[in-house]
């Protein structure tokens, strides 16, 4: 043990001697561990509120077109949280091999240079189609689906996804909370089920607005609904 | 540093010395937070298989005899993974205050004393009722749904709940795993989602077999399926 401890000293006590608050946590934690391990999610102050994503789809307005008729343009019906995008009016059908339909499919704006679904797990069981775990925008070599609209039908070759756990922030609350964009951060919820999610993006930017993105299976999984808090731990 | 570190070591040296695993999981844990802060789950070695459990109902002979005749008896499908445990040829067709129905609800056997439908939260939303999160069997002030059945109808007053996250197992993995009958543990999956599930119930048994039960929300936002690993952290 004092042979680890010293050689763990020795490369790492210059470097600790500056980060005291680093040390404490890492005291806590073995302290914890000593006892039981960690076997509640952590509180760490860098709150988060939650939003639920439903299903929903993205279209271009050629896609627009097919599905609604030549010239048609989309209504919004209402602001979503982070700044310029909106829940339409129109919503759509969705069709897999399975052959079972998923109806009332939200349209959201803006306009987008490619269509996109997405989905849950659970939906692509529905459906029968097997999305990856992707970032919204990132279509190449996803999962084919068709929308079917009111004037005509889309078959998109590749575009179903399941939307990755992430984060958006400003860049105000990047600085505040110290994670930059595109980084990967974990981070805990205190909802009915306790649950911690690894692996979630952040994007910081000047267009969004602080909230963690859940799609209905984490969000269900965990029991969070819109406005649950949920925290980084790092 | 030194300080904190001598306390530390006066009380629980004796104890350490005695348990060379619990000492070098710590130094391996403050080694990680040194790194990054745990943004991995742990692979602890104590692996066990998930079992995902969709929604079904377990009935009494009474409600047997309401729901598809008098005298009528479940016939087994296939027995499932836990010793006695068996899923029935009959499917049902439950339906709450939002009069969306759902179809196809799976009976697993054996008769129990009180009935019980055990669903998702998911599921909750479409027919909208209000289960709490519960272990199977601890029905009292859970949430009322109705049953259909062929033959008749039968309204629970309570019984419908969300299966807690547990784990079953034989009194020798209880052993092996170090953890007792209704103790709570912490669970991390390496699914395409990674995700850690707190306060898992552990049941030990010798009718059990080593399994883990997530309901479809769980084991979707993990992007778990049967057979799947898990791994308890503690």
């Amino acid at each position: 043990m004092v042979k680890v401890y010293n050689k763990y000293k020795k490369g790492r006590v210059k470097h600790m001697e500056h980060n005291v608050a680093e040390i404490t946590k890492v005291i806590n934690k073995v302290l914890q561990e000593m006892g039981a391990v960690e076997t509640q999610p952590a509180n760490t102050g860098k709150e988060i509120p939650i939003g639920v994503s439903n299903r929903h789809i993205h279209l271009t307005q050629a896609d627009v077109e097919t599905l609604f008729g030549k010239g048609y343009e989309l209504t919004k019906l209402k602001d979503l949280s982070q700044p310029g995008q909106y829940a339409c009016k129109e919503t759509l059908t969705i069709v897999g091999p399975s052959l079972r339909p998923i109806e009332n499919v939200r349209v959201l704006g803006p306009l987008r240079p490619e269509s996109q679904v997405e989905i849950s797990r659970t939906d692509s069981f529905t459906l029968k189609v097997k999305p990856p775990v992707r970032e919204s925008g990132k279509i190449s070599g996803s999962a084919p689906i068709t929308i079917i609209g009111p004037k005509g039908v889309v078959t998109l070759k590749e575009g179903c996804i399941i939307a990755n756990r992430h984060i958006h922030m400003s860049l105000e609350d990047g600085a505040k909370y110290g994670v930059k964009d595109n980084e990967y951060v974990t981070v805990d919820a205190c909802g009915e089920r306790k649950t911690r999610f690894f692996d979630v993006q952040v994007r910081v930017s000047d267009k969004f607005r602080l909230e963690m993105h859940l799609d209905t299976d984490d969000a269900n999984a965990a029991g969070l609904k819109n406005g649950s808090k949920v925290s980084i731990v790092k």
